[in-house]
């Protein structure tokens, strides 16, 4: 399988330029966090992500469950996917973190379903998640970064050098009644 | 002209599962607003737009120009594409009113781009060219519309149900240092 090959052989493919067109886009990178003896971490952008392990992930913060159909959609049409794994020894790897973006692929990408898992919180991984995924934007050229922040991680992604409300901005929801 | 063929036959195609990768994808509505004696305004969602003719628009509100190489390809790869057009008798027509959308196809769409002609503003016609928007974003089963308001337009946004900063969620921006 791609993702194992890539994540021992240690290569990193280089980022196409649409990554959202080409599902065979990939990159497995060595943060070098050795979180417990024995552990790594690292990340990927490659879509075939188990959807119910994904689903596994979000239970454990408390998000509500999403038609994986939907879920699998969503993740096809994400500009960027960006997943978090713990690898142990040469065998075991568990998906710790995720992010995807939407994007115009020339000025604007929209951060969401940023996750991490509560047992890997408070290590700096989601600093270095939201880096990573901020580093793949860059690298498309992408220069406008956006979400809509929870009040309790505003505070996260202010220190990551996101600014809220910037001149004014309103973040503006509609929902269908 | 597929534009101008559509327009006056009456036709409205029936929009594809994924606009986004149809580029012949086209509806053109009559919302039959008589703005002045013999001039009507039409909803296109072809992405065959003259860009200069786009750029001549955004000058009239006074946003910073872009190079067109980029717009471009931000309307190629946006979810959904709109533009209003004024035309008059047969064969005059002038774009007066634009929005567009990325998305993940499945839960969340983005609007970037909103703007109308200052000399068709206060007429109902950025309403109808929102309430078209969230319609055709709607006919495609996505539920969460997002957008970032500038501060002037916030109420704009009110009025056509758009809630902000809902249960304290805040719009963040993240910019290039």
């Amino acid at each position: 399988m791609g993702f194992w090959k890539s994540l021992f052989s240690g290569s990193d493919t280089p980022a196409a330029s649409s990554p959202s067109q080409t599902q065979e886009y990939f990159a497995a990178v060595d943060v070098g966090n050795d979180i417990s003896s024995g552990s790594r971490i690292f990340f990927s952008t490659d879509r075939d992500i188990d959807l119910y392990e994904l689903e596994e992930l979000c239970d454990a913060v408390g998000w509500s469950r999403r038609p994986l159909r939907k879920v699998k959609k969503a993740i096809q049409h994400s500009f960027l996917v960006i997943s978090m794994w713990e690898v142990r020894g040469n065998n075991q790897r568990r998906l710790i973190g995720f992010a995807r973006a939407t994007s115009d692929h020339a000025f604007n990408a929209t951060l969401w379903d940023v996750v991490v898992h509560p047992a890997f919180q408070g290590k700096g991984l989601g600093k270095a998640l939201m880096k990573h995924t901020i580093k793949k934007l860059r690298s498309e050229d992408i220069s406008n970064i956006t979400l809509f922040a929870d009040p309790h991680v505003v505070d996260f992604y202010h220190n990551l050098g996101f600014i809220s409300d910037p001149e004014g901005i309103k973040g503006m929801f509609w929902y269908p009644n």
